[in-house]
């Protein structure tokens, strides 16, 4: 028998309901494909923080680098301004493991309502690369006052490091700024992904930026593009502006293959995307560094409402779990999750309320372990 | 009988196409409204740049400026590398004439077929107001290699001047980077533009921006949000996120009344927006300067690929015309106009092929502005 541990962190909201059924799920996987999963516990979230203080510590993410695979719920309370929980636990972990792919596939599984016209699911199959370590996530920016000037960053970034020594002058009563940066060795890499999968796909690539007005960022990023697609001439490419991209998800999602795009445009159009599913109910994503510790997670949030009603669809954090153990290499047990997934939406009886249905979450996590377990 | 003059400059690609059909509804309007119009044309748009070197000269801008509003074509030309024609004609005029205000309706006319399912002209009705000097388009950013460091940049922006003294230092190989920036006075103006016009709609205002990750720019955004809403205790508001916005677009327009959103964040919705409200062939946009030169115009491209074939739709650019001549004071003769593109689709006689039919661009504005002489 198999034994992996993962680190699983259940996070806020209706976090703790949804990661329990994705945990049964994979529990199922493992009796019927002969593996079983050690689940090690961590209370990261609102609570805790607001208890300790902590948002996630050096020690723990050490710690948690130990693994390859992580498991996460969902971060996000009312009760903490936006940003820092989001900001002081997900994104910290994103760029402390270096999870450089943030890999979202939009599919739409078969039986699933889509709110687009005249689409099925075989028109809608396509994965977004987004780069997950960059850009304008890097967290640099600040304020300053008329007359004031100085200020200096320092970029927390794991790949390389850069300091901006920033002096501003304005006569503007106030002004606010951030600053987006990518690097030579983070765009390739990721692109270089992109173009690895897509060699096992349908062989296209559709890059995403908007090199005509933010042309110093994604001018660069273009090249390095460009210089990667040098290297894979039979896989064809297209460049996309992120305004147009939105349009064509909608209108023509049977164009897209696999999409490679910048870090902050990926969070707008993945969740576009998701929609195009079936919704964020259906999402999920993986945060992947291929040579280190990865992390899984249903892309929507904490959905705070539904907290402890055992309502909310769990069926996004389950497929991520799917995406997890394909991690760890469970290649058939993730497919055969992904498979039940589409049994249990086929079927059509067992559903939550997002789908049509008045099942619990904890009702459709069991239908899915059981056809699993083929009982 | 009221005479104006307005600067028309048609631009690239379909541009010429689809202005002159603007301009015949315009003159149609005129004869039947008892005003007058002098058409003053500039040729600025790739061939005048592939012929004279000229994007657009400040003595130009400093001639158009003695007019309130400016109608334009579409700008874009394959020949010429992504950005140098969109930033030095169509960016230039809006931030040169300081047009703080891009007003974007999102409108499903009755008769056109969007790709949402469940949707009628009922449910799609709002109106994006994005501003449009600010943000990650004030066009500051650079490259910076290993070892490298001295930078000096200068904020191109009517409202304040800004100076930035960049110092970088990296140890990757090499770095692009953008930075963003909004005033105090540029985001208090927008927003107060966008309540004012909530006061006369369903007195609802959703501001859009990413403050949990983009924290230092769009807090910033969220504070002077706040303040002007104080001060209108009767209209409601709430926050979405970018990211999550363009799902609610699809899902549930009819949630929206007023939306007011940061430039970059403004260029991706509205795009979105349109397909929502049947494509781009139908979607208009105002550039306005409330005490200045105002410039209107298809939120679309310049489609080269149809150039000369006399096929693409008109109607985005009519709607854009009603708009310049609602700004000009002609208000009944604007509504007249949007009426009669909206009888010209229901009687679904003469359309042109991205609405399913076979006409060409010039049938319809034929027909738009027959429509409207009441022959
Ligand atoms: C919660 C937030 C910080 C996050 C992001 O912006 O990446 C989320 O929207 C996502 O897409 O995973
Ligand atoms: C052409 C381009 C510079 C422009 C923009 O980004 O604003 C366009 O997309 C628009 O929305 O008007």
């Amino acid at each position: 028998m198999t034994q992996y541990k993962v680190p699983v962190l259940p996070g806020d909201g209706i976090g703790p309901e949804i990661i329990a059924e994705g945990r049964k799920v994979i529990d199922a996987a493992g009796e019927r494909f002969g593996f079983d999963v050690e689940w090690i516990e961590y209370p990261h979230g609102a609570d805790h923080y607001l208890e300790t203080g902590e948002l996630i510590s050096e020690e723990t993410l050490k710690e948690l680098s130990g693994y390859p695979a992580i498991y996460l719920g969902s971060i996000g309370d009312p009760r903490i301004a936006p940003g820092v929980l989001e900001k002081g636990i997900l994104l910290t972990a994103r760029f402390y493991f270096d999870q450089y792919v943030n890999l979202r596939p939009i599919k739409l599984l078969e039986g699933v309502w889509t709110p687009i016209k005249d689409k099925t699911s075989k028109d809608i199959d396509f994965v977004v690369v987004r780069e997950n370590t960059e850009d304008f996530y890097v967290g640099i920016g600040g304020r300053a006052k008329k007359g004031e000037s100085k200020d200096l960053l320092e970029v927390k970034r794991t790949l390389y490091s850069a300091k901006f020594g920033l002096d501003i002058e304005t006569d503007s009563e106030e002004i606010g700024y951030q600053i987006g940066l990518i690097s030579k060795e983070g765009t390739k890499r990721v692109i270089e992904y992109a173009f690895d999968l897509a060699e096992k796909r349908k062989k296209h690539i559709s890059s995403v930026d908007k090199a005509n007005v933010l042309s110093d960022i994604y001018g660069f990023w273009r090249e390095e593009f460009n210089a990667v697609a040098a290297a894979h001439p039979d896989v064809t490419t297209d460049f996309n502006f992120v305004d147009a991209i939105t349009m064509w998800f909608v209108k023509n999602p049977e164009w897209f293959d696999v999409v490679v795009t910048p870090n902050m445009f990926g969070d707008i159009i993945t969740d576009l995307g998701a929609m195009i599913q079936g919704g964020l109910g259906l999402a999920p994503g993986g945060n992947i560094n291929p040579n280190g510790t990865s992390m899984f997670e249903p892309i929507h949030g904490s959905a705070p409402k539904y907290k402890g009603q055992n309502k909310v669809n769990p069926i996004a954090t389950i497929w991520a779990g799917a995406m997890l153990i394909e991690q760890l290499g469970e290649k058939e047990a993730a497919d055969t999750i992904v498979n039940a997934i589409q049994k249990n939406i086929l079927d059509g009886k067992i559903k939550t309320y997002d789908m049509g249905g008045k099942n619990t979450t904890s009702d459709v996590g069991d239908d899915i372990a059981r056809i699993i377990k083929g009982e």
